[in-house]
């Protein structure tokens, strides 16, 4: 059962948890702002239901309150930084900051950060960019999950790769792991004691699996098999392109900031990310309104083309998530049970108000 | 059946063919460059198999051999060229070259193409870049062949992304459509007469189609229906991020370059296709051999991770074409028989002596 909370509601519930863990305001805003925007996207595995797993972070150490990220190495068109093992929403967002702020000045922007942590959707970066006309790119690694073409053991993260380009009514706005899906699918079949699709996750022996509740297991203890690649099992539907775009998103991130790559992304380490950002001015290469437009124009292309049977709409990437962010702002967010009582937890322990629920 | 040639030969001919079609002997000598390094790494389609091709879009005037170049807006970190339909691989080599003499001095450099061709494996220019040590990307659109989520038009090119990351002992060489496969697999799958597998196609009602014959005429005819993006149909194995990805290579190609976006690339400007390259210094990020070893270390880890049952060998992209170069430049080149046919009508047309055969 899903229960439906105002959006100022939630928010403020957020805010008020992670000053509490010890943020300065600003700090506790951005942290919110970043998961709310993941809930009223409709994202919600990256909004109020990963409150306990940053809760639990922060609790063991993983993550530092503390900290501040670091520029330890940096050109007019360049930032690396150390995050210390700060919020990964913290780091990313001063590093995706600083990007933009170069391309103001350059045309271009690149940042890399190591010793970060999960930093919620990639997307909410790509959007700082864009609010400034600017097009970008935002990718991480993430501890293991996704098995290699031929391969049996986890050896990459979900890896997202996001990517904005301004765009009316609504940006071009793509957010995508490489993998085929990520855990929060395979969770929701096991819990639902439902077989999963073929091409999904293989088992232990590296061959199609399509016990979600085995898997799950399997995954969550660090076992054999795990979620495969962007196009399947073996080379036949174009697995291997999707382990090639993993690596891509390894390269960029854990190796580029010299930081862990993701098979030493274990215990204690376990969410110590590495990220990339990038963002560039279209108006080095064009007029940025008729470079706007031209995007426009080929996104409604898109989605006025004729449709496939039975099928009575075609999106484009972004499209989803601003409706949703529309209808959520306005009637409030659904959230799940279990999320709901995980946050009475955190109010529990944290000694503040709980939630307030929607009358 | 296919006739070994000496790679020796094979460039001597593309040469010949290039100067007689009228281009000066150092234009002759990029274009067969490019069409060397793919049948060297074993990408026949890119290779000679491609020359018929670009000698019926030559003598149709769709590409122009007098044509050069020219760099129509510029920052020290960008260039924005019109190519004024010259051969893909000049305009192509052209805007990578100054990407890299830009990277050279700011840390990076990136270069949009309008009004191009056809430019052979996008891969080719990324090695550009990587032997002066750069990571880079290289990206084009090209005409209608993939098929939006639940559509049942072509909307979108093959639109591949390639990424390069300096590594040993050979470098992370990702070269890939977002397509689930290429023309050239459903041609293959027609010719013999063999079903395709579900998920690479769907017909004119925008459904699964398995008959490859009948999908490769409508494709080169221009009817409904077309190849499905990476992941394949619908949203349940990824189909989205697929299309997410083609439409991402469009945005930075027929959209920025302000040049044709894929739907309006037909008839007369069927190949006017546009690019998109960047290359960085990865020394901007830390030191290079460091970030160049790290790179080196996972991919070691990850070709020497646990095989899936039946499986000998876990690939990191580029290594097989790596591989097949090492081995085709000693042992010479398989070419197929209507190839070797289709040079022996160029040659004829231009009355240049054939390719030589090997003994």
């Amino acid at each position: 059962m899903d229960m439906t909370v105002s959006s100022g509601a939630l928010r403020a519930f957020m805010e008020r948890v992670f000053a509490a863990e010890g943020f300065c305001a600003r700090d506790a805003q951005r942290i919110a702002d970043v998961l709310m925007l993941a809930d009223l996207f409709g994202i919600e595995s990256h909004g109020a239901q990963r409150m306990m797993y940053y809760h639990r972070n922060i609790a063991s150490g993983s993550v530092n309150v503390k900290a501040q990220p670091e520029i330890v190495r940096e050109t007019p068109v360049s930032v690396m930084i150390d995050g210390h093992f700060a919020m990964g929403q913290l780091s990313a967002s001063f590093a995706m900051e600083k990007a933009i702020k170069k391309a103001k000045t350059t045309g271009v922007g690149l940042a890399a950060v190591r010793n970060s942590s999960h930093f919620g959707i990639a997307g909410y970066y790509t959007l700082l960019a864009e609010s400034e006309g600017f097009a970008s790119f935002a990718m991480t690694n993430t501890g293991p999950i996704m098995v290699p073409t031929f391969g049996r053991e986890m050896m990459l993260g979900t890896n997202p790769l996001a990517f904005c380009m301004p765009a009316d009514p609504v940006p071009f706005w793509f957010d995508a792991s490489t993998t085929v899906v990520t855990l929060g699918k395979v969770e929701v079949h096991a819990k639902r004691g439902k077989a999963m699709p073929e091409g999904w996750t293989v088992g232990e022996d590296g061959k199609t699996c399509t016990d979600a509740a085995q898997m799950n297991a399997s995954i969550l203890s660090g076992g054999k098999g795990g979620i495969l690649p962007l196009g399947g099992e073996g080379e036949t539907l174009g697995g291997h392109k999707g382990y090639g775009l993993g690596v891509m998103v390894e390269a960029l991130t854990g190796v580029l900031a010299q930081g862990l790559v993701c098979p030493e992304m274990s215990g204690a380490h376990g969410d110590h990310t590495s990220h990339f950002f990038m963002a560039f001015d279209p108006a080095m290469f064009g007029e940025a309104a008729e470079i706007r437009a031209r995007m426009s124009r080929y996104l409604t292309m898109l989605r006025e083309s004729e449709k496939a049977e039975g099928c009575s709409r075609i999106y484009t990437a972004g499209e989803k998530a601003f409706a949703a962010k529309a209808l959520r702002t306005e009637r409030g967010i659904p959230v799940e049970e279990n999320t709901l009582r995980e946050m009475d937890v955190i109010a529990g322990e944290l000694g503040i108000p709980k939630l307030e629920r929607q009358e």
